[in-house]
């Protein structure tokens, strides 16, 4: 990450300010578990949403390792975009309009996990949502772990961008219109237990640190 | 969109419970505007967010007239995904952990719209998040319209997954840990006036209406 940019992440960044810096781009894979993977099958482009996770330079996801989009992304380019949405930016035109976002993209080529790496990996997905979450669970049986593919690929071609704050039309500003933002967050709800829970199974406490956004 | 599934669209779907419905696909376009439109640029996969918005059984979305990612959309096959996360599901194995989401793919090859046509969609994006905000916006100057590509793609070619509701094992039910789901929303806060605003210029209330998700 330390390296430039390649020109194939700086494509995509033509005339938009980018940000390589490892910090931001981890800190917005963080926030948004939901990730699309985009490929080429039978040269169409495919961009399928499926959940990622993060392990320091890692990014990981996962899938029914029946999924043909798993199977057509192995060894062959990827590009994984993550994005938020943060909320309206209502310029004075229609030219200025936007909105607040954090995006990451990241280019290469993932690799499948052997089973010991997926063992290792699925724990981080799931104590990534909940710390501690794996060892309360059921634990996996080897025929869900064979069902299961996850691929993994270090993170070395990737931008990010952020847009956030007012509007960039000063001017305009005499223009007799309410300009401003509308800021959207996302809200975690009230946990809703499953009617089937055995008698006495409790809420573990670490569930109020899930966190999206 | 009455026609059955093209190949194309049922190949993503492979093993999930796809819906064709329009009514069900439209919901989860207009609940969304931030979308992931991947296309092939030298060979390789791109995945680039932008705003979409929906006219009928058309998809739009727009970007600077300098953006390569647009041109390279122009009349070439794109797959436009949009998605949203509603909540975690907390399943009894790790297996069956998911998330609760809607996400919808579309397949096409779209087209530039005529500056008149802009004009119109232009109109469509603004006043879709906010209703008559478009009017009371300073109008376009030439040179902005000149500046801008909307690309339009007739939405023929889709399908949309939605998963909510309880994780899906009762056959872990015994198993003694929490089960449930932890639903989130997406949350619009308290609207923030840009301190250039003109004084007397008040927030239109029909920014009461702005919705996401």
């Amino acid at each position: 990450m330390s390296a430039p940019p390649s020109e194939r992440a700086r494509v995509k960044r033509y005339n938009q300010i980018a940000d390589y810096d490892p910090q931001t781009i981890h800190a917005i894979l963080d926030a948004m578990p939901l990730c699309h993977v985009g490929y080429v099958f039978n040269g169409s482009p495919f961009v399928t949403p499926t959940l990622q996770w993060r392990d320091g330079d890692m990014i990981f996801w996962h899938g029914s390792a029946a999924s043909r989009m798993l199977e057509s992304a192995e060894c062959q380019e990827v590009c994984v975009t993550v994005s938020l949405y943060d909320g309206l930016v209502m310029a004075r035109s229609a030219y200025n309009y936007n909105i607040n976002h954090r995006s990451v993209m990241i280019f290469g080529k993932p690799a499948k996990l052997s089973d010991e790496e997926k063992l290792v990996q699925l724990r981080n997905m799931v104590n990534k949502t909940i710390p501690g979450q794996w060892e309360r669970l059921r634990p996996v049986k080897p025929q869900e772990l064979k069902a299961t593919t996850v691929l993994g690929m270090k993170i070395t071609e990737a931008s990010a961008k952020v847009r956030f704050g007012q509007p960039d039309d000063d001017d305009d500003a005499d223009f007799p219109v309410w300009a401003g933002i509308i800021p959207v967050r996302y809200e975690i709800g009230r946990p809703e237990a499953n009617p089937k829970n055995p008698l006495g199974v409790e809420l573990p406490a670490d569930t109020a640190l899930f966190k999206i956004g």
